[in-house]
């Protein structure tokens, strides 16, 4: 698809990969529009719009707010990544996290179907769903296994997408991503967001990584500018459409080795290991990675962005912006 | 399990399998609590307790209701049957199947969590999450396709029960059933709840059933005691904690089998093939029928009543309390 002119909407448009396809979408001559209710700690951010700030409009609105009934309509494109993504969260308070990630689901859906029924909606979901892999790589055919209420809502959230083009012929697509880092990440303290957060701050504050167990466990990660080609690829062809696909990297690196990586960047990281907490242990996955194939052979997409060259560009990036991303977690 | 002195929760226990469940439980000397939110058109009736209305404790409250807080304490198992189960229902108005078919569980759930976490919960959930089958017969593994919103939130709703045994040790079994029938389920007019009722209450009336297209659509289906004891052997089984299973019938019947032996049951019938409406189409799964052999060999379970002796148990059933279940619909 040519973007130039196109009418997009990026629901939780403020957050970490949503200003990253905003940058991309203004840079192709898209007409920008974003949503994001700013929930604290979720990463949504207005210095992430800097640099684009006069050429996208910014609703401030949650999915369920009435807001949204015009904001989806005469959209060509809606990218629908507004989310709860604190897996911890999702345990000690289920109730929200339905609210956000299941209930507004469906309220989109719902909407789009009445005042949009044209539009193309990308969602993206998570490998969270699919637990502790029985196999790997994991394709999108592995069972649905999640390992906490975030995954279990992330389901559902995708399965009001595909329902809905089954049903409405809603030209729905979702992506389940991977570990995803990059720059407009908030670097929350703690790591409710994620290991990638935590090691991030630490090599910048030259501070420690802790890991659990011996740190081997695998995982493939996709720097964001790889996302954001993807999601628009998934938006530009309507092979997808109905479908849902896994994200990946071809490279497959343990928690000890992105470490490492970052500690070659930032010399004054120090790394220590620790064994399991008990509270960690139960939600772990073990090793995972992809199989993205599916989606490469529709789309051509493949990943450019090698592990090195992602973090020192995000090293890089906060170097420079850091005082606008140092969460308050 | 010797179910003599246990206490036992229904949740749906006014409903079509909740009360054939308590009626069971009764029998074996079980003390039986029962919570039903009545909701018009769902099956819950008073009339499904006649025998057994001075040996069960009601509850009318939704599950939702401050009141299941101590209902789920001191039980020994929770039956966990409340649920819309209406498909169209579902489209039309897919904020209340979410509420009460994902989010109930959720909170109930929560309070099993944190009130009575040694408790069995046995939940049902249905063959609708596989939506059109890929491959026949439908085992466990068979990928999860909802064809409407009710299947989306039954698949949270299992999802959230499983989650709770693997992250807090919760002994949770699912029960995936397929078409279930016999005494005590509401007769509704129009067919929102599944073709058996539309096709009994013809046959009872000595009317027509409609059959779309040549009617050869394949299913499987469940006399609801081989239910009941499907949902013991669950809730006396260890192995099973933790797991879904699908229930199903050695006896693969088409839908034109169903009215015809219906017919030799009440010779006054008559049947009238037309062809597919568009609105049916759209959410129709073609022909269905389970692999049960996981839950077979895990309890040794096998459906014992085959269709025409089910049929006529029914019909018999309706002949003398046709009154108490012609629904309002």
């Amino acid at each position: 698809m040519d973007f130039a002119g196109k009418d997009c909407l990026i629901t939780g448009g403020l957050g970490f990969i949503g200003s990253n396809l905003a940058h991309r979408l203004v840079a192709l001559g898209a007409s920008v529009h974003i949503v994001d209710s700013l929930i604290p700690g979720h990463g949504g951010n207005y210095h992430n719009l800097v640099g684009i700030e006069h050429k996208v409009t910014v609703t401030e609105a949650d999915m369920r707010d009435q807001a949204m009934r015009s904001l989806v309509r005469h959209r060509d494109v809606i990218f629908n990544l507004a989310g709860q993504v604190s897996h911890l969260d999702s345990m000690s308070d289920p109730e929200t996290d339905l609210q956000i990630n299941c209930r507004s689901q469906m309220i989109l859906m719902e909407l789009v179907r009445h005042e949009n029924p044209g539009a193309i909606v990308v969602y993206t979901s998570t490998r969270q769903i699919y637990g502790k892999p029985l196999d790997l790589p994991v394709s999108e055919n592995h069972p649905i296994r999640p390992v906490d209420v975030n995954g279990v809502n992330n389901v559902a959230g995708e399965m009001y997408h595909l329902l809905y083009h089954d049903v409405y012929g809603i030209k729905t697509v979702s992506l389940r991503l991977t570990n995803t880092y990059g720059p407009r990440m908030l670097l929350t303290k703690g790591s409710t967001q994620g290991f990638i957060t935590t090691f991030v701050r630490a090599a910048l504050e030259g501070g420690e990584i802790t890991l659990y167990g011996d740190g081997e466990q695998r995982r493939d990660m996709n720097e964001v500018s790889d996302v954001v080609e993807a999601l628009l690829r998934a938006a530009s062809t309507p092979e997808c459409f109905g479908l849902a696909f896994n994200l990946g990297h071809f490279e497959v690196v343990t928690l000890r080795q992105v470490a490492e990586t970052l500690q070659t960047i930032c010399p004054r990281l120090t790394l220590r290991y620790i064994p399991w907490p008990e509270e960690k242990k139960r939600i772990d996955i073990g090793d995972y990675y992809a199989d993205f194939s599916r989606f490469s052979s529709t789309t051509q997409w493949l990943p450019r962005v090698d592990l090195t060259t992602g973090l020192e560009r995000m090293v890089e990036f906060y170097r420079v912006n850091r005082q606008h991303y140092w969460g308050a977690l």
